[in-house]
């Protein structure tokens, strides 16, 4: 098991991926998307994607059109392109009609978003749902722009298409399913988009190698919100019948502090394990309540959907300067910060993946002392930390408790359990309930 | 729906109605409970009279005699009369048995009532169960008494006659009862009487006003401790069956700290109700304990009655100076203090009116966008309180939680959801389970 | 019901039986103990003693061989024997085998125990459950040592005899028990042990002199950890069957703090009566977690046995700098601090006899006035403290809620109100459910 935060080469190696990643421009769909998993399917080619039509009812939604962005500029008098989505994909509002029209600063203005208080970062916008246009630019460029008549420039088309998403079952030893989500539906963002399909990828990997896996994996790559209620929609059966947990993966590459969202009732396996991982490796995380939400644990932890996701995060969404803004990049985001993103990921998997709740096959203490687990000779101190772990754990095997559950009665890493628990199975004193 | 606290016409229009009730000398029975009935008719005409004979058992109790209190005096060897209940009505200890008999100071004294800690006021001092008699003045008074010989008169009868008692229903479309009980048993004191059926007079006037109750009321006028217990035995079925909440309103006319009380288990629809307006509307009440009772809530609250009664209340019984004494007067009392009051308990029962459980008719959230619910242009900080309750109140909208939980977890007043909660039902987004 | 913590003549004869005792040379088997039992016969005379052949399998262990121990010594090259169990039966490491050898200080080493830190101290060391030997030195003496041959000497036996213990049954109104353990396998230490089997004596002879016994008393005397798995594997279905609370007694005779261990649930009725007894009689008393546990706890509250055991101490093994050292000695353990733990188990037990689910015969409160239990004449403050108590008795008496509970939620000794609850039982107000 790993109990590990930093990897140097995963962090690398993560990090690269998003820099492969970073410039495609992605929306709720398109080919930006598909562009996206065609990356992805060369590190795990068992990816299957998925096509929902364009116009198709899910729940109260409907899925949008695609949108195709070729060209976007705004150029001045002289022709000049000052603004130019070739440049940044920010700069133009996701979903833009197309327009090609002469206007001077006093008509563009309208359609113009900065970010006063942060003049270097160009903003995020979209209007994913009501046919609308604009550019957004840094208030730093926008204070330059003089009043004379500018091209502006939109060549996009809103068609009947489909809307993509990825799914990657791993089998494992039981139907119990683990539920990973993440999403593939923002321009060039770092923290707040790569940082979540980047880890989830390597989670992914990561769980192929396992020589056996007591739970199957259902990994998906959705657009956000739309994705998850089309998934949740063409999945709702399984959805509620097998999954045992699961986590919304999102905002896991900065080095800044490790964060916790829980799921609505704040009391499934997703939520112990998640806190008993963070408490130990990430002491100090920051706790948000479900109110502060705003990913797709919206779809699944809503009323009559309510399975059990978390979120494990680094910078949460909303709560840093840099983001949904061009600040939100590859300095920001880290390979270290990456690494321990995807560290805490795998311990909190290793640990769902190893919970079972012990019994003890002895009737009062097992003699530890004839199997050699315990000193003979009895003198003052003599009980080391190591052996009182492994009679608490045994005190506690009552078969009605997860190790989970005696690792916060005793207080130690679960991590630490396990190992003590394998060694007491082998001397048959424990059992798997 | 109200949800301030003060309005100056109600204020005075209570206050008007105490100051009219203050010189009646009510007791447990006896012609001033009358009258003071008498005077409630005129504001709430559908109020009914009761009347339960002298020496009926109730329970473990007996229906006490009618007293009968005529005149009640002292006066000097100058045959001045230096005390007499035409001046204030505590004079007499309540239940006094008739006495005409001249006697020095030193004979006097042991049936002379006074407080030396308030020296100017009179207390209050009855002896319901026991045959006796007595005088209460003010300690400053008693200090001035000669030893000279007195002429001590009491004109009073204890006769075989009734206890009265008041009781108004208001019909609801259910049968289910919210029960408002106050007494009308004590003389010439506002805060620890009249606040009681003066704010209880104008909640029932109220409630008539209303378009639509979903609840029955069950309003009550008795005398304390005796009256509660004969209402009870009377009415035993009936209350247990239906009554799902209820108040005992005393102590709520002044101007000091709101306060609570809440029933013997303490989780009940009441006090949580009540506990939410006070939280919102009165932030820095003061809680008392069950231990702290001492109106008729212990009998609505006794082993096997159990009622769902707390008390909302103003400087609560046992806990002001100025409590059973003639300093609990119209000044003590306010204009002010009785409209808090009044608009305290006005909100608490609209809160349970509107309380309901809330079910989301979509699975997966709605979309707030396309009707017009929700901003279509997704930018930074867009996303405003108002849209975020909304969402709140949606994501916990599971038929499990009331309005009233679900305020409670989003840290809102409920009334605030009410308002969201209709805009979401003429949308057909929320139900009402 | 004794409520006092302190008394002369019972702690001056608990040290005096704890004197008598002190030189026995005790271990887990073998003369001392049976020499113990003869002692503790004389006191509690229907004390059975039961044994258990060497070699027999009880549960995962093994009954050991009966050690017999005749001289031990070292003595120097001048014969002088420097290191005698004669002088102190410590020295000799528990469970040593014969030995008899000439050998160099280095040779020697090994085998000698000392306290650097306690240079005064001779430690206390056994080895049970693995053929060794050795002696047991204070620091003070060891740095004495010369380099020259020493004579060692060690006459001992490890013969197929018994395992002995000790069981009393105390007959009560019904075959539920409450269990009492205490052990008597260490040889001369006063705190940790001989104030176990001296208060569990005296509490023996205490509850025999009662006139009636709710329950059945189960007290048994048995050697540590082996010990108590043979008393389990011998009667563990009237165990289970019948046992409702109990106490493991040991370490609770010295004159520092009180402290408290919890079952392994911490919610049995042993923990409860524990603790409300300690809280009111020993505020400030140390409670420790389960996980500190070390007695015959382990085996009564392992998994499967699950007794409800606590353990009520003074200084707790392994937490006073005497323990297991030649320091835990009659000086240490004093009368005071004898019949102070004698007292608190006494309050406990008598907590348990009384305690019981009152239920009022009344509807609404019961009248106390006309029989005479309330103050007739009502004026301020005229209703104290002990008639608080009482009507808070009554109105908590609901059948559901024990006198213990009732005393928690009043915040009064359940003793106080075991007086009242009987005066309202004379006056058919409260019954026993």
């Amino acid at each position: 098991m790993s109990v590990g935060l930093s990897n140097k080469e995963i962090g690398l190696e993560l990090h690269k991926w998003a820099t492969d990643l970073f410039p495609i421009t992605r929306s709720l769909t398109g080919p930006g998307v598909r562009e996206t998993f065609r990356y992805l399917k060369k590190i795990i080619p068992e990816l299957s994607i998925f096509s929902v039509p364009s116009g198709k009812k899910v729940f109260d939604w409907t899925v949008p059109k695609e949108w195709i962005i070729r060209e976007a500029y705004i150029a001045n008098k002289d022709n000049v392109k000052i603004i130019d989505i070739k440049n940044n994909n920010l700069h133009v509002v996701g979903y833009s009609e197309p327009i090609n029209k002469r206007m001077n600063l006093e008509e563009l203005n309208p359609f113009l978003h900065s970010i006063p208080d942060l003049p270097n970062a160009i903003p995020y916008v979209t209007s994913f749902y009501n046919e609308s246009w604009g550019f957004c630019i840094s208030e730093k460029q926008r204070m330059q722009l003089k009043d004379e008549e500018y091209h502006v420039y939109i060549d996009s088309e809103l068609i009947d298409g489909v809307l993509n998403y990825g799914e990657l079952i791993i089998k494992g030893q039981t139907d119990k399913e683990i539920l990973l989500s993440t999403y593939i539906c923002h321009p060039s963002m770092a923290n707040n988009e790569l940082s979540g399909p980047v880890v989830t990828t390597a989670i992914a990997r990561w769980l192929k190698t396992l020589e056996k896996r007591k739970y199957t994996y259902r990994i998906i790559f959705v657009p956000e919100t739309i994705g998850s209620i089309v998934y949740i929609n063409e999945n709702f059966k399984n959805l509620k019948k097998a999954t045992i947990a699961g986590f919304q993966i999102t905002c896991i590459g900065d080095d800044r502090v490790y964060s916790f969202l829980p799921s609505r009732l704040g009391n499934t396996l997703s939520d112990k394990a998640a806190e008993h991982v963070l408490k130990h490796l990430a002491p100090g995380y920051k706790k948000y309540s479900f109110l502060e939400r705003g990913s797709d644990e919206r779809q699944f932890c809503s009323p009559g959907v309510d399975l059990p996701i978390a979120s494990v995060m680094r910078s949460k969404y909303g709560e840093y300067p840099e983001y949904h803004t061009s600040l939100d990049n590859l300095d920001f985001v880290t390979p270290s910060g990456l690494a321990g993103g995807f560290n805490i990921l795998k311990n909190i998997i290793e640990l769902i993946e190893n919970n079972c709740k012990p019994v003890c096959l002895h009737t009062c203490e097992p003699q530890l002392g004839k199997r050699g687990l315990y000193p003979n000779v009895s003198k003052l101190g003599s009980v080391n930390d190591s052996v009182k772990k492994m009679m608490n754990l045994i005190a506690y095997s009552d078969g009605n408790l997860s190790l989970l559950e005696i690792a916060e009665i005793i207080d130690v890493p679960m991590w630490e359990l396990v190992q003590v628990f394998r060694v007491l199975k082998k001397h048959t004193i424990l059992s798997n309930n």
